[in-house]
């Protein structure tokens, strides 16, 4: 098995990440965090808001819903270009998205240069390929009083048409439209930052890799508002902030990090510079987020669209002018996914011919920072100490885990799995003496403390 | 203006909701939080996060995606039952909920009755109304590669269908449908509980009532699966449990809350026994949420479905059995209104002919703990002095805010509004004494303090 093979497999056996909708067989491009993967996934979303929120005073945050006015999508550009070409086998009626089925294909290729490879088709293994169409990634739905009828008469065209809204494909539009209200509430001074967590969807043709591209993800966006002269600056701070909490916060290692300078035929047009964070996952170098500077694109549109003035008045200049914004945009499963590609390890147990595998989380991501045990569980006397000592680092930290499943070798394996950093364990000397075993994960060496020490 | 308008003002005006989409004039039923609005939310959800799940050994978290197989709805029944009686006006073709046009229809008004009333449509006056037809709330979309001409297309019915799904109804499906997967992977000691935040939509046919009954909102769920025949202690137990989360941790007060027994003739017919606790919201008394004793019919109903065994097997006793279900289930925003709405409360200001709008959150809640402001801005030295006070603090708590705007009135009547408990003002006197003014926000009254024991 592959690493990346190991990885799903333990977040499944250990309850962090199972398919979505498992007990129906799945449904593709979709994944349920259990228990464990909650506790992760709240970690890295609560240490990000920490960082970039809580601890600025730059940066506010907002919580804008996932429906919104479909006149978004016109002005954003998302009704006309976010799109991926679709081509269907004539044959099978397979579809497929058109440049991942040949190496160096881009996503503009057209339906003559696809048709000049005489690629068959992976299902029926025939070559007869319909026109390449774009295929819209946004998930559409109606809003409002709309029946399974209207939808084949003409008469109720229109109300169809009307109700037609779709699932936000980014967060970032929630904020653009928030910013006018921000700036009218707040009048921050310049530069600010908007900042959201949420849901984002993308109907993906094919999702694949894991969580690395689901059709259901969790962005974490920041809008970056500056004054147009000052966005190299602004960019270069917070490409350096960047790189100092992922490496710092969720314990990711530079060496794993690669900055690459998108070029310009490749930016999207409004872009002047972007660069993409990569990481070495186990199946290769991936995006791991992004920062784009997207000059005053956004804002303008909404301009346009809304006929709302987005001009910002200057404190101290008094002049008015529409921000640029530098957008720092991360997924959440993205990271998730590298955090737990960097902690999992497979080690040889010393003096036994035995490999264990330990996941070596930051204590700050880790689910649960503590696992009390009782050496045996068929002794009461074992038991209550240890559950007395369960109820006092309770109080204190809330994350600890209780097991006296199993022996000790098989709970230390458990732990070790699920990123426990300290394993307590009750024995017979704590009756005598009231001290402890605390073992480290890391390294797997065992100490004696005073229980009034924990 | 209503109490119920002055909250919807002082939401908007002070940034913690604002109307979804209020740029492109809105989109109906759906609501963005500002930043304010974002950290009430935020503590909302953690404090119960952390009351039912963190601090407890026996409820554990799952998040499941919001777009399930779609078997999921038709084993719950969502895709039958999951509807309103909806009434079409045959002239001017507006649609509206039948059961609300009148006082005392059920949800089950029959054609014949609601024509028998005689009533005029609200829109164009004419009474000329089609047949009552069951309008599904469930919002539905297309998965996979589906295109526009499919639905036009005989051919492609099969494809169109096929790749219907919606969005989530409900959270408590995440759970049932994860329930199976969590027995596997912790075998928890029963009785055990799995708990659920997120997003759950509904397609309103009127939206209204501000954030009570909108289009997309946030769950807060737990189903906790006991013995069949503990049901009944468990029950109490929990409703117990409830009151006691409402009361001491949300500040919610016990003369708001009534208890009411749902009906048999009410009840969904797989319920037992149901409670709603409903609350008195400034409109009149409202369901702010329930407990419902759902017996197995879900886990049945998915056991059908799947094929697959769904029954727990009892540690101490050995016996197989599916075990029944109590739901504890809480609508963020309702809470979230039933808070402010206990917050909110307009007071003459002590020998001046003012009234102050004071947010009477407890501290546990409020966005921000301290507010910290230099008696004027135009003094560099009480600035400067300001400003490490700040740090200080900021250090130590993270929630606090700074503010200089306008004279130290006006700051006081804004952080009053936004619910900040304590005001912490510098002045000529702290530079030479190092002591603080600190003002409390429910009595006005204020205290000196040394900046070293703030």
């Amino acid at each position: 098995m592959s690493k990346m093979d190991n990885i799903v497999s333990l977040c499944k056996r250990r309850g962090f990440i199972f398919p979505g909708s498992d007990i129906y067989g799945g449904f593709a491009g979709t994944w349920d965090f259990g228990p464990l993967g909650v506790m992760l996934k709240k970690n890295i979303m609560d240490l990000w808001w920490n960082f970039w929120v809580e601890k600025r005073d730059d940066i506010f945050g907002v919580d804008a819903a996932i429906l919104m006015n479909p006149q978004t999508w016109v002005a954003s550009g998302h009704t006309k270009t976010f799109a991926d070409p679709l081509v269907e086998c004539k044959e099978c009626h397979g579809r497929f998205r058109a440049d991942k089925l040949a190496d160096g294909l881009s996503e503009s290729v057209s339906t003559d240069e696809f048709r000049s490879l005489h690629l068959k088709c992976p299902t029926c293994g025939k070559e007869n390929w319909g026109e390449i169409r774009k295929f819209n990634m946004m998930f559409s739905t109606h809003v409002g009083a709309v029946l399974p009828d209207d939808f084949s008469s003409e008469d109720s065209k229109a109300l169809v048409e009307k109700s037609t809204a779709y699932l936000r494909p980014e967060t970032a539009q929630g904020i653009f439209t928030n910013y006018k209200n921000i700036v009218d509430t707040l009048y921050p001074d310049i530069p600010f930052g908007i900042a959201q967590q949420g849901k984002a969807f993308r109907n993906e043709i094919s999702p694949r890799d894991f969580i690395l591209r689901d059709r259901e993800c969790s962005q974490m966006e920041i809008e970056y508002f500056v004054r147009p002269d000052s966005w190299k600056p602004e960019f270069e701070k917070l490409l350096k902030e960047t790189h100092d909490f992922l490496e710092n916060i969720f314990g990711l290692s530079p060496s794993d990090l690669t900055d690459v300078e998108v070029e310009a035929s490749d930016r999207a047009h409004y872009s002047d510079r972007t660069v993409d964070i990569m990481f070495n996952y186990p199946n290769g170098e991936e995006e791991l987020m992004g920062l784009a500077y997207r000059t005053d694109f956004d804002l303008k549109n909404i301009e346009r669209a809304s006929g709302k003035s987005m001009e910002y008045r200057d404190k101290l200049t008094k002049e008015a002018f529409v921000p640029h914004v530098i957008e720092p945009s991360i997924g959440v499963e993205r990271v998730l996914l590298a955090i737990l590609s960097s902690a999992y390890s497979e080690e040889k147990v010393e003096g036994k011919d035995e490999t264990r595998t330990v996941l070596k989380l930051p204590e700050a991501l880790a689910p649960y920072k503590f696992c009390v045990s009782p050496l045996l569980k068929n002794k009461p006397e074992l038991v209550e100490k240890a559950k007395a000592v369960y109820d006092q680092i309770k109080q204190k930290y809330t994350f600890v885990t209780w097991d006296d499943s199993g022996n000790i070798g098989k709970r230390y394996r458990k732990q070790d799995e699920i990123g426990t950093p300290k394993c307590v364990v009750v024995d017979f000397d704590s009756l005598e003496d009231d001290t402890v075993t605390v073992r480290d994960r890391d390294t797997a060496s065992q100490i004696r403390v005073k229980i009034s020490e924990l």
